[in-house]
């Protein structure tokens, strides 16, 4: 739940007055966006979500984001479109923050995803990944394979108290990755933050996509790892090769995989997990005093990369050859 | 902000299905309501807010709030409305927790109030006493002068901890206002709770009242002491009678307080800084770990009782003979 930033009602409304979306009639908070302070707007011309960006989001990034989402949206791709002011620009400022308004986006994401969830998943995958091939901003991913002894850095002195033998199994794996990690596969802008969290259904169908404040310019492939792991995986951190045939097939129906990236999968999906194993340790063992946001359990991660350690090939996710 | 609870989409879907109000088509948490966990839904027949209560509302209180509720919007007092099931209760079950579903209310909370404001709160809360009237079901006031010395005892040992004296300060209190309080003031439903976060403006007019979880039977002019004190004192806690008088010139043109009340204002607006110095003092000295709710301030009633204890009489606050 996020709502870091209290806006007054009479900054919000002269800050509306640059808006061309009618009077303002309500605002409510939102539980919703671990990094920013999220409001519900209903005005005069419909609902609408106001977000201020708070530290973790780097303001020089914003016009990738507000761009990427006005370029998908304009591809047919469904995410919240930002609102351009009376002279068009998106990005405003509201309460000594960077703000902006985006259209109200119907659906609700899945606490249980099953296999159908999965393979539409896959196919709006590959639908984001041919969408956004034109978009004309490039933004490095700075989560990726040289940010990992970074991020291991500010933990490594107290992982083991999280789980023991943690620091040398990231440090093993850290290398293994360095010595291994594929170049030169088919890249272009990745969500890379595909949860379900940010997946919106509605009676069953995808219907929708949000919070692209990790997108960036990578392997599409390793996007499609980070939701092998968001996706395909049950409670107790066993693979789900079902849901993962699923997924890859949806996202094979799209946008076929090559077989550099067929090979690379397994790398590729232990390299993402040991992503957010890291972030989430970060996070872990730095919540601040009296922090309004539980952090995110590290150890689901450390199970997950465990479990692509005794992978042998894509075949073990599900795909058919 | 609050939300306790975290709501699985099948079992929304499942608790909506026993409604009349059209397809799920959105959940949002929403920071509003300090004591439950509120959502904002949108379904096929618009938008609703979804309230599961938690353990600080006893669940046999709510006939009563959720009747009051009902009959006030029969009587043209604008507040939520509950939503009613096929069988026709207001009142259902989700996630474990008793739960509610009313109508959606348009408007803001003044962060700033000015006289304007204090004269619309003070009509809407006398219109509020009258549309209380016949309402059969009675609630006693829980947080009155019988509960006081109950809250004092769970924080006495540690109240000079928050301000040296305090402790001497409320126990000098509670015996005055012992000593002193009113008898068979004109009496009904009051709201008991409305300060500017439970009031909505739209365009500067007064558009709802909401949060009735504090509403009981006691006096009347109880109740507008706690409005006194929650709308007409500045920042910096000094009295604002500019304020004061519009407050109790609007209550007049609706509901014309009587001379017993309006002796009595001073010792119950005393009564009624005590009670929220009392709640907040106890919040403050018992924050559990990790808490999501950062409790308000208590010395900010302390200073707001100090300003009673010198008052002559209700033409201090401005009520014009």
């Amino acid at each position: 739940m996020a709502v870091y930033t209290e806006v007054g009602d009479e900054e919000l409304e002269s800050f509306l007055a640059g808006y061309d979306i009618g009077p303002l009639l309500s605002c409510k908070g939102i539980a919703e966006g671990v990094e920013n302070s999220n409001f519900l707007l209903h005005t005069g011309a419909g609902f609408f979500i106001l977000t201020l960006y708070e530290k973790r989001v780097a303001e020089a990034d914003l016009p990738f984001f507000l761009g990427l989402m006005d370029h998908l949206v304009e591809r047919g791709i469904t995410c919240p479109r930002p609102v351009h002011d009376r002279t068009g620009r998106a990005l405003g400022r509201l309460a000594g923050r960077p703000a902006v308004i985006v259209t109200f986006l119907d659906g609700m994401s899945v606490r249980r995803p099953d296999a159908k969830h999965c393979s539409a998943v896959g196919e709006a995958l590959a639908l984001l990944h041919r969408g956004g091939k034109s978009f004309s901003i490039e933004r490095r991913n700075a989560l990726s394979l040289d940010a990992w002894p970074v991020l291991f850095r500010q933990a490594e002195a107290r992982a083991d108290g999280v789980l023991p033998g943690l620091a040398v199994a990231v440090a093993d794996e850290i290398s293994y990755l360095e010595g291994r990690w594929p170049r030169g596969l088919p890249s272009g802008v990745i969500h890379a933050d595909l949860f379900p969290d940010n997946v919106f259904f509605l009676s069953g169908k995808l219907s929708g996509l949000i919070d692209f404040y990790f997108a960036c310019n990578d392997f599409f492939a390793y996007d499609l790892a980070i939701c092998l792991n968001a996706w395909c995986f049950e409670q107790d951190a066993s693979f789900n090769i079902t849901k993962g045939m699923a997924m890859l097939a949806g996202y094979n129906r799209v946008r076929k995989l090559t077989g550099e990236e067929i090979e690379a999968l397994p790398v590729l999906a232990r390299g993402a997990a040991l992503r957010f194993l890291l972030t989430r340790l970060v996070d872990w063992l730095n919540v601040p005093e009296g922090a309004l946001v539980k952090p995110k359990d590290p150890i689901e991660y450390v199970k997950k990369m465990r479990f692509h350690q005794h992978v042998t090939g894509a075949r073990d996710y599900g795909l058919l050859a």
